[in-house]
């Protein structure tokens, strides 16, 4: 009999039942498991915010591993919701290897044996009062051909792009966010809010792509143990932290001239994913990658004016603000 | 009294009339007058396909040159029409110089010099009969100071990218292109049309953005003015292969779902742009550089659908199976 219950996740695991129930104990195991868990209650929450249904694709990867892509389209509250999981492994191809070089110079030149298993999500709202919001939390292993030694880390973060600044909701967000990192150390949230809002900035327009939150990168220390209970920690605050700002403000009238400044700064975020993010860049230097997969974090539409300028004192301007110089929100 | 007759260009110059003047038989300086020729032509002729006016802005940058940028936005025909010069000169940015090194090996790790001048277009429709259209053409030099070396070359190139497939405008097209190249060598066009469909690849889809065109870059032999003289009737090319297939399909009518599938390419044009090309990237990671000008290439409106498959035997898919294996035309 196996000690795993599958009953609340969108589908069976990527790795087979048996062989996760051999291995409970293995971090590979342990983060496989979570991260099933939180698409679970993740898209459960959403369907129930929406009244829609994810449609569950699951997929594999010739080399190795696969994944399950949970998407609802051109729903109710949700324009585009998209909530992945992948367990994948294989040799590093060498456009990703060379990219993961420049952060890890102990990775050598030799092939790279690479293990990854994350959950990567984003979710467009229609009604422009509605943020858009992100998370992904990964954990990473490479054994080095060369030296014989194996290299781990986990990374990940969560982060709100509204469209329209409620403070209100912006200070909840990160209260959320601080609360599940102060159970692990005192300068985690401080530090991790820090290294969010520079690694969300879209450089060449100086400004931040939204309101920030956490994030994290080659985190190895101390231990696999205490960087996981932190890693769940943070994974398990994101439906607390998004769901009731969903509910608050999904039925709240918007005009036209809300709308298309939502789709002008969703072409900020396309910006950002396709030129900087370190994700999907990995993902599309990967060949054999599932695209669909990768490139789920695009929203449905996105608009491009030529210069265009907020009013000095409207919404847009008020919230541009906050994008150039991002805040201490607690 | 001046040689220079600036009556039909958008604006003045970058350059001083009096040293463009003291100069005309300065490649720099033919190569401005070039640009600006052009660029007051198919400004024109664009202006008189769609009845309504380019906004001219000038700009300048600190470290020297600028550019005059013409954008029509949200007009008749064109949704977003860019039509850019550009005349600058200074030291390349550690990024900027690092991108160039990859395919300029002579060029060393010291502080390097340059200038550049160059037209680049893009033009988006309204109407997803009409083809979108993308030329650029431009000449660099970059002086290397560790080893007192000169270094120049050309490059550019015209393609399209149509929504529906009609392929006597393919051809029509591809035509007058080839009508520009045969006059400077016999080769030129099926060296260059391959080079084109190589180049305006989006290798995560496995796809061409369109139909392609030429496309050629690092041109330096024989010498300046054979090179100058091929540049030129390839950019007097641009307004006869393009403005008779805008009149030819402007008021041609159309459905919602061509409209969706036009937005949904716009969005490979998007990716195409902010992943690959190689001028966008200069551009975003030259300091200072004026980023409008850069992203004005990206549509007004751009759509990305999860999994979206063309139906067989449709419009959708007859245009996909020339975007994944490209033909040759003549």
């Amino acid at each position: 009999m196996t000690h795993i219950d599958t009953s609340a996740f969108m589908a069976c695991p990527v790795t087979e039942i048996a062989k996760l129930d051999g291995s409970m104990e293995n971090i590979k195991t342990r983060m496989e498991l979570l991260i099933m868990r939180i698409q679970g209650e993740m898209c459960r929450a959403l369907e129930d915010a929406d009244g829609g249904k994810f449609v569950v694709e699951k997929w594999s990867r010739s080399e190795g591993g696969g994944g399950i892509t949970c998407v609802m389209q051109d729903s109710t509250v949700f324009e585009k919701a998209g909530v992945n999981v992948s367990v994948v492994s294989g040799v590093l191809p060498p456009a990703a290897a060379q990219q993961m070089r420049v952060r890890h110079k102990e990775l050598s030149e030799g092939n790279l044996h690479f293990f990854a298993a994350g959950i990567s999500s984003v979710l467009h709202p229609r009604n422009p009062n509605v943020p858009t919001l992100h998370f992904n939390y990964r954990y990473f292993e490479v054994d080095d051909s060369s030296t014989g030694k194996k290299h781990w880390w986990f990374g990940g973060g969560t982060d709100l792009t509204p469209y329209i600044l409620v403070e209100e909701d912006v200070v909840y967000f990160h209260t959320q966010l601080k609360l599940a990192c102060d159970r692990h150390g005192n300068d985690f949230y401080s530090k991790y809010k820090k290294w969010c809002d520079e690694y969300f900035f879209i450089t060449h327009r100086g400004e931040a792509r939204g309101v920030g939150g956490i994030f994290f990168d080659d985190l190895d220390t101390p231990n696999h143990d205490e960087i996981f209970k932190f890693v769940t920690s943070c994974a398990e605050s994101v439906k607390p932290s998004y769901i009731p700002i969903v509910l608050k403000n999904k039925d709240l009238d918007y005009s036209d001239a809300d709308r298309q400044w939502q789709l002008l700064r969703r072409g900020r975020y396309v910006e950002f994913n396709l030129i900087y993010d370190r994700g999907t860049k990995f993902g599309l230097f990967t060949p054999d990658a599932r695209i669909e997969s990768i490139l789920m974090s695009l929203p449905l539409i996105a608009r491009w004016e030529y210069c265009h300028k907020p009013s000095p004192g409207s919404k847009e301007a008020k919230i541009m603000e906050v994008f150039v110089n991002p805040r201490d929100w607690i």
